[in-house]
């Protein structure tokens, strides 16, 4: 009956209370509303939004749905990175490590790959051995002794957030801000954070397409943020193309390796030093942002990020011999290169596309149940407003067998478009919100 | 995939195409779309409206889910009326045998009573014997002898429809137009009607509170009704009040029997010649409303409507003797005189407080589960403009034992106002809707 009441409520555009959304929470969660109210009633809220006050009891309920992690007494920051997902973001394999490294905390939960995007679950379990699904006291310990942890989100964790986020997928109420927002902020506080910051990605391959909707996220995890006393910035990041050259799981750990020896692609290094300069300021263990861009080169120049990944996955029972040498990593059979089928300038790569390609290929999702191929993928080396010749390599297909090859082609051909001009690609950093409000980031 | 795709398109203001309404509603019937996915796209539908094409491939496809009777060949007009529910209104139980008297078919399809209104079947099964839940095969074959069947909805027809309603039930669903047109008239096409009379509800008893919405209804009906080739008239009739005196199954009957031998009370009287006459129209046996009702009054004073209520219960099971010697119906225990507690105007006689008493005596249903004491009830004498002096009889109370005589008095107490003055009570029939537009209704 109670159910029913706020469905109503919801549905003609009211509000709901900190306790009501607690105890709608709590009993959907232990099973006493079923999924159909459940499904109704957050229908009505995408309809009918959530005011400031409603997102925040939500988020409560769902955190306290489950257990956390108690981290106050480590000494230290704990500043986590989350992003809203794309296609070739293997940022978070290169920052965890690099910002532990400096002496922060980093308490990380991450989600799988679904539909065109990739999840940094999949990427490091294409690690031979490593685990990501350690209890709350495995990751308590680990984090006191490397001040780094890897997981995703496990059953103690805001489980009605993981209830209703599968019943949301499947009825179309995915995209609602203060839902999206409820949700992640859930987890995150979970982990007893003192700095969260988001990477927003923006452009085609985004989930949402509009720019004002990404500030509004933003902004709402902003507020989230400081409700709960854990401070939050956000930046907005291109996602009109792929983020780096690989995009597949295992191809994504391998560059992520790279980029911590120093040696990644320039665009994934820009955004993983941004995002990086906004963790240690949000921490307090830099004074500055250029502080903080010379403590980030250091721990790569010096190897101590590599070696810091290498204690990670040494921890959570991989091979941390994939950081030497990451021929360990699994290989797939077949590997071909895709060559320019014209001359002109590459148009665009579309991230959105080149994801369905690794879903093709075996190496991504349509369903939760899927298994992944890790092996899989491609490495896109052409970047947008590049000039090819015709039959010049734009990527290389790594695939399980001839038919994975083909299909490859297939994603590339939709995927990279040749053209007479091309269109200017988003800046890779272009926006920070904070608590203060929106400013523009200056192109570097 | 599909029902994902479809609760999107609505959710985002689109429209269904009439195929897709058909695929989505025999895969929810069928059970390949799961409640939670439905209940979603209710809500979605709630919220965003069907326009006319939808609403009329709803109904179709729902129609199309079960079978349906083929009457053609009784070669006799065939016509329904349908009530939007309330408190005291048997008038069913007097049209539907005064009617087919006349030589029209009736085949009538009834619920039963929710919340505070009650229900045609839960009256007819008072009757000792009655029963509702007949095939298809034996409704036609009763109807092709006697001209009327009074039924439930079988498990044959519009079970889409059946399914769908209980969804919306629980999902806080049910109060939006087009959903409700469509339920109502997928159920009534499946009779193979000729014509139909709707009896909207009006005022406080009624679940549609506003006049422009009971239009919205009744010119939703009609469309619908043209769409199918079924003539729909639809009345506004009055809530404001109870109709008739007797509240309560068994008590209804027994009104209902008074009123087919000419004793019945004044407005249930206007009200059910009204409807009669549309009926009688719309079946094309009546020349103007004043012939259709001098054969309406003639087969009350015959006898002839009494006698044809015989034969039908008599068809279904029952006592036919109820009608000779209503003692034969069920008897409450207890019955007690509710007398006014201070002398001024009888200012409202909430039908909504009494349909709550009624299910405090046990002879209502909170929930579909709940079996119904057909015994019990009130009949109140008290009219709305009357004057009463302190301590008049304003009601009898029908319970099953001294704790219901109890919880009868408080429920009269909160139902039947005195005041110093009286609001003028709703005209009893006060627009008439029919494909022409709205006419208003003249007071007699």
């Amino acid at each position: 009956m109670l159910a029913q009441r706020l469905i109503e409520r919801k549905r003609d555009g009211g509000r709901l209370e900190a306790g009501e959304w607690r105890a709608l929470t709590l009993a959907y969660a232990a099973g006493h509303v079923p999924d159909y109210q459940m499904a109704a009633f957050l229908m009505a809220c995408f309809l009918r939004g959530l005011d400031r006050e409603e997102t925040s009891a939500l988020t409560e309920a769902m955190l306290d749905s489950g257990d956390r992690l108690a981290l106050a007494d480590l000494g230290v920051a704990r500043v986590d990175k989350h992003s809203t997902g794309g296609v070739g973001d293997k940022v978070s394999l290169v920052l965890a490590p690099l910002i532990a490294s400096l002496g922060v905390a980093v308490p990380m939960m991450s989600g799988r790959g679904l539909g065109h995007t990739g999840g940094t679950l999949d990427k490091l379990e294409s690690i031979p051995g490593f685990r990501t699904s350690l209890t709350l006291a495995e990751a308590r310990t680990q984090l006191a002794a490397i001040g780094c942890v890897l997981i995703g989100q496990t059953k103690e964790i805001a489980p009605a957030d993981r209830k209703m986020y599968a019943l949301r997928d499947a009825t179309a109420t995915v995209e609602s801000i203060p839902l999206i927002a409820a949700s992640i902020m859930s987890k995150k506080l979970a982990e007893d954070l003192t700095g969260l910051v988001i990477d927003i990605k923006r452009g085609s391959g985004s989930f949402l397409p509009r720019l004002e909707q990404e500030l509004e996220l933003a902004e709402t995890m902003i507020r989230l943020g400081a409700d709960h006393g854990c401070p939050v910035v956000a930046l907005l990041t291109a996602m009109d193309r792929p983020l780096g050259r690989a995009c597949g799981n295992a191809l994504e750990v391998e560059e992520a390796i790279l980029t911590l020896k120093g040696e990644g692609p320039p665009d994934l290094l820009e955004v993983t030093y941004a995002l990086g300069v906004e963790m240690l300021l949000i921490a307090g263990t830099a004074a500055s942002p250029d502080d903080a861009r010379r403590q980030m080169e250091k721990a790569i120049g010096t190897g101590k990020a590599a070696e810091h990944f290498q204690r990670i996955i040494e921890a959570q029972g991989g091979n941390p011999g994939v950081v030497e040498d990451p021929a360990a990593l699994p290989q797939a059979a077949e590997c071909e290169l895709f060559n320019s089928p014209r001359r002109g300038f590459v148009a665009r790569v579309e991230p959105r596309a080149i994801g369905r390609g690794i879903i093709a290929l075996g190496g991504g999702r349509t369903k939760m149940e899927d298994r992944v191929d890790p092996s899989v993928g491609f490495v896109i080396t052409a970047r947008p407003g590049d000039w090819v010749e015709h039959g010049e390599p734009l990527a290389t297909i790594f695939a399980h067998d001839r038919a994975g090859v083909e299909s490859g082609k297939h994603a590339l051909r939709l995927a990279i478009i040749i053209g007479d001009e091309a269109d200017p690609p988003l800046p890779l950093v272009s926006h920070r919100v904070s608590g203060s409000g929106v400013e523009l980031v200056p192109r570097p």
